[in-house]
């Protein structure tokens, strides 16, 4: 089996960050795994080489490939750029080209870093919860949008700006169905969240969601307003296992609950399609203020690395090989500055890639 | 000048939350002022007696009143009627009936509360934010909205459902001045939130508020978008002193705001129209499971009837004296359970009441 990938780097801290991820990745060869890596421009890099942030050769290549290593995109001098040439506009392009409606977010608090979050450690200890964000949908890309004089209501003669929130069935009952899955495998509760008792496109969502889980009896189903969960996710975080929600809400949402574990340096993410191609990213920023001085923590996009093992490859005791590598550097390794802590090593970016590449040797 | 309050107090713990404060402001009159109570049926329980959450002649009481003193609407077992007949529409509705477009939600960390929070005590000790949230637009009241069968795009002839997300100009121009107003008396600064790098509404937003904003060079404006800000209040709450936002990032926003305190049986709100007429009301809800029994922390309500007197009477003397009650009685009084802790006495609803009207008494 030969895996292709595909490593796109992007700006700030993403070439030093995606360079330690393959180096291990690289470190797995040594156990027959034949992997090729081939890189493309994304975000503001693309646009300053070639003018658009994300080149059509890029999502040829993702498309060529069986999953995509990402960095991060971002770069506050082109925020003046109209809007379809910035460069987060590349990642909601190739989300769309790619069709990665499922996104995956897990907030999980390590047992050596429970000290870092703003939480009380005793609410926050052992936390462990998935998000699923849809991802393709909502109001992120509904039409139409824009902006125009209102022709009436109170409004009549002004300018006006709009948007169009809006699911089709499908799209409601395929993330519903990974989330269920997913449930399956970990705790088995799944949380819907929406507005129903304000937004039409949360009520049918609701009522997908409940006719779905009609299917999954053994998962235990709840349904929260998008408020309240913002609420429960700081009162008592734990009551989560997997969450499912829209985009909007999901952006929102797995924000807030990767700040609840206070080291979003480890955090990773995946975004699928229906045949498990996915792109995998840290769910970090850019980072253009420390990018390029060798200070970033790339567990998160090696973490990453690990869930494209998992999900895109089926590579299960591989993923866990780098997981546990990583926890091994965690209790007794280097740490880059976001968790250091005293009476621990400092290193760098490439020393911490080093660190994990040395953790897998000792396996 | 007589100050005509019309009451609602609504569902579950409403109507014994709203007594105290009736209670309090009644205290008031041997200072030479002259209120006059009026009761209207609202929420749940106006659904039950007359048919509908929302009654023509609440909405008119309302109108020919200078205030509304508002309990909590909402009662799980009408949650299968249709979506209009709910208890949570009456809320929707005079809101919108009212013209009340500025919602203020305080969240601030009583000095005597601080353990409370579910955040490190040195994250949160002294917080005091204001959330400044547009309450009559936006995607709760844009039209079209509504279920249909798709025309056209991947889901055509799919059901679907959809809302519209929506500002005029005027709408945005109104609510940042009230902002930047607030901004003004308070710390001086004010962060607006939007998701102007997806969303054409929110960017029309972001650029209407920056307009306005080059009227008052005394306040320092910035700009965050909406998954930052939900970081933003877990990291460093203490970063923030008024935030602007649309209808719905306010809600999500402030209910989480509200949350770091960890005591929102303490927070009161404010929802004005153009000419300070407002409703006034707790952040918290209606809390069914208790209501009734005397348990009901009434000060969130009492320090609503505070902002009342503030902001529609420009009383702010005795807006004060009100606040300072509260303080003393947080300092030295009993505790209904919510905020009870060993070496304070316990009390109910009531007693709270009768323990505010004390200490008022004292001053
Ligand atoms: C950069 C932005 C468009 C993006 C989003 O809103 O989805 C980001 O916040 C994320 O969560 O991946
Ligand atoms: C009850 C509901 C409609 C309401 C809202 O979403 O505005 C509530 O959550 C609030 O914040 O007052």
């Amino acid at each position: 089996m030969t895996l292709k990938i595909a490593v796109m780097p992007g700006d700030g801290i993403g070439p030093e960050i995606t360079a330690q991820a393959v180096k291990v990745l690289e470190a797995l060869k040594t156990d027959g795994l034949n992997i090729e890596f081939e890189h493309a421009l994304i975000g503001g890099v693309a646009y300053r080489e070639k003018g658009v942030p994300l080149p059509e050769e890029t999502v040829a290549l993702a498309k060529a490939s069986d999953a995509v290593l990402f960095g991060a995109v971002g770069d506050f001098s082109l925020d003046t750029l109209p809007r379809h040439l910035r460069p987060e506009q590349a990642i909601l392009g190739i989300r769309k080209a790619l069709n990665l409606f499922a996104n995956f977010r897990p907030a999980m608090v390590y047992e050596e870093l429970a000290d870092a979050s703003t939480l009380r450690p005793e609410v926050v200890a052992g936390l462990d919860i998935l998000i699923v964000r849809e991802l393709t949908g909502d109001i992120y890309f509904g039409t139409p949008r824009g902006n125009r004089i209102a022709e009436d209501g109170p409004f009549k003669g002004e300018r006006e700006a709009f948007d169009t929130m809006r699911y089709a069935e499908s799209e409601i009952r395929r993330i519903t169905h990974v989330a269920f899955q997913a449930a399956r495998k970990r705790g088995g509760k799944l949380c819907s969240v929406d507005k129903a008792n304000v937004l039409e496109t949360t009520q049918f969502w609701r009522d997908i969601v409940t006719e779905v889980g009609t299917e999954y009896t053994d998962v235990a189903l709840s349904h929260m307003y998008v408020d309240n969960c913002a609420m429960q996710l700081l009162k008592n975080p734990k009551q989560f296992d997997v969450i499912v929600t829209g985009n909007l809400f999901g952006d929102i949402l797995s924000d807030e609950a990767s700040m609840l574990t206070g080291s979003i340096g480890m955090l990773p993410s995946a975004s699928l399609n229906e045949t498990n191609f996915g792109l995998y990213e840290p769910i970090h920023g850019s980072a253009p203020d420390i990018a390029g001085k060798d200070l970033a923590n790339p567990m998160a996009t090696v973490l990453s690395a690990a869930m494209m093992l998992r999900y895109t490859f089926g590579l299960e005791a591989h993923a866990t090989r780098i997981e546990n590598a990583v926890k091994a550097v965690l209790a007794t390794g280097p740490r880059t500055g976001d968790i250091w802590r005293d009476g621990k090593m400092r290193t760098g970016t490439a020393g911490m890639g080093d660190a994990i590449v040395e953790a897998l040797a000792k396996q």
